[in-house]
């Protein structure tokens, strides 16, 4: 039970000498209140120890300030780069974040069952897809569900999606520009959404220009690794590729560490690299990477949006534009 | 007001055929339940569409299950490092993360007293330091609060720091023994605790050595771009440095690249460069950088035990190490 002692909003109004709606919107994130009117409402609750308490505003609506974000792992930094603009996006609407981490459908499953029992106002998933059951469950309860780069067979949940199936045109009409003929591409596993998407507008422009790719490789995981390791794949095959599509940022950076620390290759004059998302490092003097840029800005942008329910042309495509740098400059 | 014909835990208790205290455990994040008796509950529940609510919980005990982290940015990786491990302490122990992110005083400020809105059992800060008055103003509400690599001159505050003095040391004495003997250090603020005990580290050894530093150089903020900044700075001297430590990964990342890609200079050759953090960046083979690693994962571990009262000895020195790599051993 909250202690029976506990200052009340009547309480502040009284002291500050201003209405109790002053300090109902002083203590609502985002609602608008003078900053004369902020302060001396801040000086009294400050002066009488008052807190307001959200949760049991909560209690009272039926459903709370908070928006469930799961996100598979820090340390990608590209979902990384989501998690500032969600945040600041959520907060715009007086809405705070409930972090959870899902590296597996398992843990999925558990956060998204936990995440109704904090009466969330919506769930955001960066990169895992929610499965029909659980899309079904949260639609029952009126939940607003919104998906970042997933796959968009679902009905009912919200999706926001980079526009993939470009990127892989862009990436691949580079390589060609770049002189490459012999094209592979390297993906992160058949299974993901985004890779599979990339391929598809990879191959629509290598068909058209007559050619059929050299070789599509998948890893069983993302990351650098795993484009270490594609890498080797690719160049013990009797005939080696002079352009490589990645299907992220990372597996580029690791395919070029290969070609060139591992193979004595070098990078652009002996195969051209094109990677996807224009995470930091990309940028750096060490790799200057060529690589198809993702608007983490605009992806979560349109998330939060369309998890309140504003009307958000379903799935929304986010534009997405190629970035040119040396790995395709010889 | 909650709806009238919401499903309580007594119904699925019948429903189940199990005891009120078996349907509590099962949706208690955290507490034991045996496999077995987690289905027969969790069947039950979903027949019923039961649906445990935790703000109704945090009511009845006047604290809730969430601990805040307030964090600055998540495009640092060694602070996104963090993010992980937290979330998994406080979820094993049953506890959930509200995150923040504030990137200036204010930000913080306004972090620090939304939390207090939300009954929080505890805030972790990973970057900024709170004020004297913020941490006054938690331990009257009793409202635990960790700092990890903070200043330690917060009475009340849990502290969780690595032990960075010896991180100074373990890169000077790396640097001498590569062979430099003008030695440069680059921190990423002049008010940054964390850089100024990893100088004061390194100042020991140095002067041990019969040296004095050639040159202690701060930029106005962190990130790869500044340590660009920093290395045409240090070298347009008359007298140019041959061995660099830098307070954190992405500072040395900016610097090695500086001397490559603009200086014509050989990294470990010309400059022995040594970092901080251990950033997955310092192990690509681009760059190969020799670092002072810190433990993410005993980090977080030991603030969220701070954070729940444990006797956790303060401040938590977490032990650091060097990690050798390519850019000191020529």
């Amino acid at each position: 039970m909250p202690s029976p002692d506990i200052i009340n909003a009547e309480a502040v109004a009284l002291h500050a000498g201003v209405s109790r709606s002053a300090v109902s919107r002083t203590f609502t994130p985002g609602a608008s209140v003078s900053p004369r009117m902020r302060e001396r409402v801040m000086k009294s609750a400050e002066a009488l120890g008052y807190q307001v308490n959200l949760i049991a505003r909560t209690m009272n609506k039926g459903s709370s300030n908070f928006v469930g974000i799961i996100t598979a792992g820090f340390e990608n930094p590209f979902l990384a780069s989501l998690l500032g603009p969600l945040t600041h996006h959520l907060s715009l609407q007086g809405l705070m974040p409930l972090l959870m981490n899902a590296n597996d459908p398992e843990q999925l499953e558990r956060s998204m069952q936990e995440l109704l029992s904090y009466q969330v106002a919506g769930v955001i998933l960066t990169s895992a897809a929610a499965s029909s059951e659980q899309v079904e469950r949260y639609l029952n309860r009126q939940v607003p569900l919104t998906m970042i780069n997933c796959d968009a067979h679902l009905q009912g949940a919200n999706l926001v999606v980079s526009d993939h199936v470009e990127g892989g045109r862009l990436a691949a009409r580079e390589l060609l520009r770049s002189g490459a003929t012999r094209l592979a591409f390297v993906g992160q596993s058949e299974g993901n959404y985004s890779s599979r998407q990339r391929l598809q507008g990879f191959r629509q422009v290598v068909a058209e220009a007559g050619l059929a790719p050299l070789a599509e490789h998948y890893e069983a995981v993302g990351g650098y690794a795993a484009g270490v390791d594609a890498a080797l794949a690719l160049f013990a095959q009797p005939t080696r590729p002079d352009g490589i599509f990645c299907a992220t940022d990372l597996l580029a950076l690791g395919v070029m560490d290969a070609l060139r620390f591992k193979l004595g290759l070098q990078v652009a004059r002996d195969v051209a690299v094109v990677g996807f998302d224009d995470i930091p490092q990309a940028g750096h003097d060490a790799y200057a990477l060529t690589t198809v840029r993702q608007d983490p800005e605009a992806l979560a942008r349109q998330a939060v949006a369309a998890t309140l329910n504003a009307a958000v042309e379903q799935p929304f495509l986010v534009p997405v534009q190629l970035i040119q740098r040396r790995s395709t400059l010889e």
